[in-house]
């Protein structure tokens, strides 16, 4: 069926390698490193994402591209574009890389967002803090990952370390303020759009965060219907306004029962990894069909499931092969601090059995608090 | 968690490596051809079996080795167990090698068999026809597959056609005379065992051949718990026998509701190809797990699945990819009369509901003839 080029090496572009060879599909990822993990499983082109002469060489040997790191230089991606089909298309993709134009579509959605306000200079960012009030959060508007480039403001007094840390870059990748908000859960829709126009989501998931970065996630989500219901429509009217193809997560906050936008994360998404065995088809497989232009797959549950990142180093891998349910990810990446290295999925046929499977693997692990969260949502 | 070589390097080889790039392993694939399947997704060492040079490459670059192709000559196994592990052990590989040594095996262990004669010259061949009766059937010894090397007498009339077929091999690989069995059913006992001797077994599936190559398989099969307890019971004495570790197949005969075995296939098994997706943990990565002494997967069965062979070239996946239940398997590989190149599952929760995407399959791809003997079962 063809080679399917993807910008960016990591994880997610392995674990996409590993649900297209089924397919029949070639893969040809390429990376800025040449031991970018993806290359254990696909051939690697190693190359600068500015370098015209790499891109001509990836465009010339893929018949499709798409992207495992959203912060592919929007220009290389329109560079591209003019060659061979690249889904997501360049604009989608140049909007998700920016929160000021991310949340400002959102709003203009008519999906409720925090409180945010542009800061280009330091007087903006004074007048933001007393726009928005205290406390709140100055991102970088672009580049921005695993929660860096993030700097949170308690009270006015604050402002001088926040502008210390990133004032350097308001004139770079930009700076864009947000109202603190003390959320009871977060949620992401997972989601996936074809080139036909069909759309489809995985049911809703919730997320627990430390240190800004995934933690754990928990499918099916808690939740009403009708928050279900809001979430897979914010997701679809997104969808449908960029004229998105392939899949994509929308970040959300559930506070008071209502739901806010944090942000689009235009590719396969660390939330959906439990869709490898916790759903009928994975996201890593509905995003090559949609890329591709074939059928996508149903995106129904089996049964509950729990993913566990390992950030840093793996652990013992036995306390989760021994589960029932226990499934193994190893990214065949080198240990090092706040790196994503792998992750866990648990599956289990009921709410009940699954905690249980946690409790068991949190304990064999000395990672009681990475569980225990999800261990009372699943009592709840 | 180390390196795993695999000596041949078709679909089997390249859905293990499929199935270990999850756990963190590297794969080595090794076969006599350049353009071997599995070679698209993992490294491959070209090179013939019996080439000391390639095996002592091989040997260096694996932490432990094991089988894709169970025709791997027996001496070259013996040779690179005195390196590195491997497993399954050579002698059960030899034993699973030599039809004539693998059924005397099953009688020896009370596992009931079709009569057999060995056939070393054309005046032994007399004589097992007038002992075994027709109709039977002269196979070779060693190195059948896909039903190659197998002649059928239906009476004493075609013993010279049969001699003229087969006859040149008996001084090489060997003849045995088996009688022929009118089966109502064929079927599979798909079963791993760990380093540790720890025992499981995927549910009972039914298989059909065409020209005497797998066409579907059906899983759970529908039949007796006391007919599912004698298969694996057959399936765990052979395996204790041969301290057996990994993956192998049973292939079993039903007549008049009594099992007669016909062979072990000494490593994953086409009829276990459901497993990807219809079990919790496929036949694939229980094999890895068995072969490095991880604790074994869970086997038990999401649903209900359907196998449907490719033979030749690929139908057109659509058909399959708009079913809810459908999963695609495209090997890469060239097409050509009469190979295996690739296969698609379906799953679904209910027999109902995966006789009614069958017909559906069956119906767009014109390959009724391919799925109604499964929908018919389905439906009694
Ligand atoms: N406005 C906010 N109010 C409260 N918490 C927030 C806010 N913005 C971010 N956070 C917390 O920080 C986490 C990471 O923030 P965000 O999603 O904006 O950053 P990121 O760098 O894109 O992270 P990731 O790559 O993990 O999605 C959020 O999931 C949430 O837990
Ligand atoms: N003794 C027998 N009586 C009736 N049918 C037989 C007999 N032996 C073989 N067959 C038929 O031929 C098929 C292939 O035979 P067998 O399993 O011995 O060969 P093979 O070459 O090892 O095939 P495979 O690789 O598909 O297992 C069997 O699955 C069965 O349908
Ligand atoms: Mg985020
Ligand atoms: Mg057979």
């Amino acid at each position: 069926m063809g080679t399917v080029g993807i910008l960016g090496g990591g994880q997610l572009a392995r674990m996409l390698a590993l649900a297209g060879a089924p397919l029949g599909l070639r893969m040809l990822v390429m990376d800025t490193v040449a031991d970018a993990c993806a290359g254990q499983c696909a051939p690697l082109l190693v190359g600068d994402y500015r370098d015209e002469a790499a891109l001509a060489e990836f465009a010339s040997r893929a018949d499709v591209a798409t992207f495992d790191f959203e912060n592919v230089p929007a220009e290389s991606a329109e560079w591209l574009s003019r060659r061979i089909p690249v889904f997501p298309g360049p604009h989608a993709l140049a909007v998700a890389q920016d929160r000021l134009a991310e949340k400002t579509l959102f709003r203009e959605l008519g999906i409720p967002v925090p409180d945010f306000v542009d800061v280009p200079t330091r007087a903006a960012l004074e007048a933001a803090v007393a726009q928005v009030g205290t406390p709140c959060i100055l991102k970088t508007r672009r580049l921005g990952y695993d929660g860096k480039g993030q700097f949170r403001i308690r009270s006015t007094g604050d402002i001088d370390a926040a502008w210390a840390a990133l004032g350097a870059q308001a004139g770079s990748v930009g700076l864009i303020l947000e109202g603190f908000v003390a959320f009871e859960r977060e949620l992401s829709v997972v989601a996936v759009r074809g080139r036909d126009g069909e759309f489809r989501t995985w049911p809703l998931t919730e997320n627990w965060h430390v240190d800004g970065v995934l933690s754990a996630s928990l499918a099916p989500a808690a939740c009403s219907g009708a928050l279900e219901a809001q979430a897979t429509a914010h997701a679809r009217s997104l969808a449908e306004r960029l004229e998105y193809v392939g899949v994509f997560a929308l970040e959300l906050f559930c506070r008071d029962g209502m739901l806010l936008a944090n942000e689009l994360a235009p590719r396969v998404h660390n939330s959906g990894h439990w869709t490898i065995e916790g759903a009928e088809t994975s996201q890593f497989e509905n995003h090559l069909r949609a890329v591709l232009g074939l059928p996508l797959g149903d995106t129904r549950m089996l049964g509950h499931a729990c993913m566990l990142n390992w950030i840093g180093a793996m652990p013992e891998a036995a306390a989760v092969l021994r589960e029932p349910g226990g499934h193994w990810h190893d990214y065949g990446k080198q240990p090092r601090d706040g790196r994503k290295v792998g992750h866990a999925t648990l599956r289990a046929d009921s709410r009940e059995s699954l905690a249980k499977a946690l409790a068991r693997v949190g304990a064999a692990l000395g990672r009681a608090s990475q569980v225990v969260p999800v261990v009372e949502r699943l009592g709840d």
